[in-house]
């Protein structure tokens, strides 16, 4: 390609808005521009790139036996209706109605469309398993979009669903998946971590993320010393220690406490130490029930674990006056004698201290000594704690925090669709209709082109993979007033051409040689090609790989046979 | 592939609901299913299909100089608001909203957003012209949805949008487009004919459809014998005949008229000929004006051309009631005093007759000696009728009429958007500001299939050309309980996979052969290859083309010469 009728520019500033490396490089590089927030026109550039991610991901998958369909990408709402995702998806979703009044919901994922899809045929046990997947545009209304592609509100994903007759056999395709992504993404150049984590409004039992370890990344995760668990803060367990837990039991006590409302006017005033406190954390959930959160005052409250115990779709903190509504003080909060109306929801960590204190659920009162089973018994109970680094992994191994760019993820669905989608069954072996046991298997190609320029870029532009880039050879001419170059040049390219090579050739005549050589390292291709009067002389051109200084003088022979197909 | 493995079957019977018989075919052959009315899945054969022909489109495009890009699906509601076309597309878009209450369109097309791309960038002419296209999903929201793939609401559309720095330059591009879809459609096996057409809500002043004649289709046009024109039902112009033009005008009379309300019975009562009659039709237009068409008794309005005469976005019969309400009576509608109120459309056939005839607004009154300018003076006169077979065109060829399968059509757009959209201009040589010329170039890419269905068939399913056949070859073993032969076809399988054939095996066991044979004639692969006793004792292989009727022997290096890349 003619760099001369490119459509896109670099460009040589860039607004401070564009804090991500990522964001900026595409940017300026000509990639990718932004229509509104969070939605991303891909210029002739970046649609170069986006092909190659999305051959290497089909090659990847047929290659593991799945196969490509497509879905509309209106999902008709009556079967998001079956599968009740219509209320847990709540505030991502977009609904858009038809003339004739039908709804329809832009989906983030496409579950019920691949079951309504699957369930259409008499799927015997001697069809499965089969997995089929699809690359289609995704729609998530995100609060907040940043990032460029790396947080979005429209993007094209390669959504991949599996159907089984049992756990056994999808745990082979969860497998087969796994190696299907790391070999994905090592194609691209990145390094994943599977993190564990959270199945959230997917459904479902368990997942893994695929994790490229940067700090640009908005997934939290903790690996352990000892390479023994990478997990998602969401759902990270971690050992907690025994405190006073052999102490024996005083007697509970109100006393007047004329003190601020942090934790730390508790430990100011009693002079005990913060785990001896009780943190007491107020929310509404989505089907406005009031929740209380407690939990021992050296830990936090991990709210996606909250939100799993007591079974709810969202979550908010309590204003002060529903707090004082729900017969309780902000900053004076206990679970003893709290409201009925209030679901009480307790860490286990409670159970390692004795003798806790804490607010009265009046202002400036607070109870000493109070025992859980004697002094309150919650509604649930369980591990609803945030771990943080430094916390010990259960198997007593440090664990170390991490950001990381979510780029893929694999879910475990078991039974969580068929069983609430009619006629998502296959007939065994013995005639009987079946459920179908499901995965699910998702990657994101924008952000995964965000995590690829987050990782291999340096000050002055992306360094892109040659599987991934662009071009794998941006060649240039230092013509100067002598027309022998111009003419080797274009003879280079001609034959470059005849070999099918990927080549970008900077024919542009009103650029100098250092605006053109800045664009060749901003956009990235893995091999520069220089022809100049002195590379002439020498019967040679001037090669340099985008991700070395050297600069070697090779024969055109030479050139041609690097660049072969 | 092995069928074994497929996901999406063959039926052997299909609903009588599914008329066309390319909607029967890619149902029946397990291409695809429908979701709701006009929004499609595609299966793994149709998806192999589907690919091939993007992969087509995409060469011609990119040969001939175009870049692909690719625009976000929500269009910013905004963009359509500089164009006025949310009001002027109306009744077909669908509109969603945000969390945050941003409104979005899910476009037909995309000129505005193809336009706010552009303008990001600062274009000079030496950037110019420049071509870009996209395949992204489009969106209409039709009344009805028919005939499979042949009419739908959602879809997968190849838009290109070009951008000129005057016509002259346009007119370039506008030839070589038109060159790459005679191509595409070519290696598709499909026979197009260039119809000139109605813009439409696109804008712009002229454009062709690229039809595939064909009875399915709903694009109904008109050829001439002399072969000098193609052209659209909408716009087709034809000659109309002097009939007694220099008869002398008399006077005009009202006299009493016990009829009925049709042309016919005007006729019977007058016992004069139909086209001295004039045909009254009132209509409504999306403004709300009352529309009053007139035309020669012999002669029908075209109701797209009379858009375009009065500047109307869309058109509906005015009630007897509104009729009445103008100060007229259905069946007795007169241009001669109508009320000011009702905007008169005259044809200019109404100058090839004298002393007309017809209604006189008012019940069983009519008016004879009826002369245009005399007794009334339209609003606007032009050409508003309705060409029909048998007609003459304008060269006085005879006009055939035709139906078919629009898959593509290409626009010219002028100024349309750039001079109703802010910043759509370029730098000009002497730095001044200059709109752009543009042209819009669209396929169809479901369409397109269904087109090549229709048009490559018999009675045993679809016969697909070689560039776009799900698979090259469908190889069938005869195996009964011979080992040897399971052994004979896995070996040639393995062999046909490593030359990286595209070939679909029929391993399925528990399937006759018979049945075998009628899904490979159902999926219509070019080239059926069966295994049997027989062919093996022979060291041979059976060869059948799909549109042919004899059955060839040859060896297996035969074959493989035959499927090699």
């Amino acid at each position: 390609m003619r760099q001369s009728k490119l459509f896109g520019k670099t460009s040589k500033t860039v607004s401070e808005n564009l804090k991500a490396v990522s964001h900026k490089y595409l940017h300026q590089g000509g990639f990718i521009r932004e229509s509104v927030a969070g939605r991303y026109y891909f210029l002739p550039l970046g649609m170069r790139v986006r092909d190659k991610v999305i051959r290497i991901i089909e090659e990847e998958m047929n290659k593991r036996g799945a196969q490509k369909i497509i879905t509309p990408i209106l999902h008709p709402k009556e079967l998001w209706k079956e599968t009740n995702r219509t209320e847990s998806v709540g505030f991502e979703l977009m609904i858009v109605k038809d003339r004739r009044g039908s709804e329809f919901v832009l989906g983030g994922t496409a579950e019920e469309m691949i079951i309504d899809l699957v369930r259409k045929f008499n799927i015997s046990y001697k069809d499965l398993p089969f997995n089929i997947y699809q690359f289609s545009q995704k729609f998530r209304d995100e609060l907040r979009a940043r990032g460029g592609l790396l947080r979005v509100r429209e993007f094209l994903m390669k959504d991949a669903y599996s159907f089984h007759a049992d756990e056994k056999d999808f745990k082979k395709e969860y497998q087969n998946m796994w190696k299907a992504y790391e070999a994905i993404f090592a194609k691209m150049g990145l390094e994943t971590v599977a993190v564990e984590s959270d199945n959230g409004y997917i459904g479902g039992e368990y997942c893994h993320e695929f994790v490229v370890e940067n700090t640009e990344g908005e997934s939290r995760f903790l690996v352990s010393d000892d390479g023994q668990c990478a997990v998602h803060e969401d759902i990270a367990v971690f050992k907690k220690e025994e405190k006073n837990a052999d102490e024996k039991e005083k007697e509970l006590q109100e006393i007047k406490a004329l003190r601020g409302k942090t934790m730390e006017d508790g430990v100011k005033f009693h002079q005990l130490p913060i785990w001896q406190q009780i943190k007491d954390v107020m929310f509404v959930d989505n089907k406005d029930r009031m929740i209380l959160a407690i939990i021992r005052g050296d830990l936090d409250v991990n709210e996606v674990k909250l939100m799993n115990l007591i079974g709810a779709g969202e979550l908010r903190h309590a204003t002060d006056e529903e707090i004082r509504k729900a017969g309780s003080e902000p900053g004076f909060i206990s679970p003893v004698g709290i409201s009925k109306n209030v679901l009480v929801a307790a860490d286990d960590s409670l159970r390692t201290i004795k003798n806790a204190y804490g607010g009265a659920n009046k202002k400036n009162a607070d109870l000493l000594n109070v025992n859980i089973d004697r002094d309150y018994k919650p509604n649930r109970e369980g591990d609803i704690a945030m771990a943080h680094e430094g916390y010990l992994s259960p198997a007593e191994s440090v664990l170390t925090g991490k950001n990381g760019i979510e780029v893929g993820n694999i879910f475990q669905l078991g039974y969580y669709y068929s069983e609430k989608m009619k006629d998502a069954v296959f007939t065994d072996k013995n005639s009987e209709k079946k459920p179908f046991y499901m995965g699910c298997y998702g990657i994101g190609i924008d952000r995964t082109i965000a995590a690829v320029a987050e990782m291999h870029h340096d000050e002055k532009g992306i360094v892109w993979p040659e599987q991934i880039a662009p071009f794998q050879v941006h060649l240039i001419g230092i013509i100067g007033k002598d027309k022998k170059i111009k003419k080797e040049v274009e003879m280079i390219y001609g034959q470059l051409q005849k070999q099918k090579a990927d080549v970008l050739y900077d024919d542009r005549e009103d650029i100098g040689v250092g605006a053109k050589f800045a664009d060749a390292d901003l956009i990235g291709c893995p091999y520069r090609v220089v022809i100049s009067s002195k590379t002439l002389e020498q019967k040679k051109v001037e090669l340099k790989k985008r991700n070395e200084k050297e600069v070697f003088l090779v024969s055109k022979e030479e050139l041609f046979d690097l660049v072969k197909k």
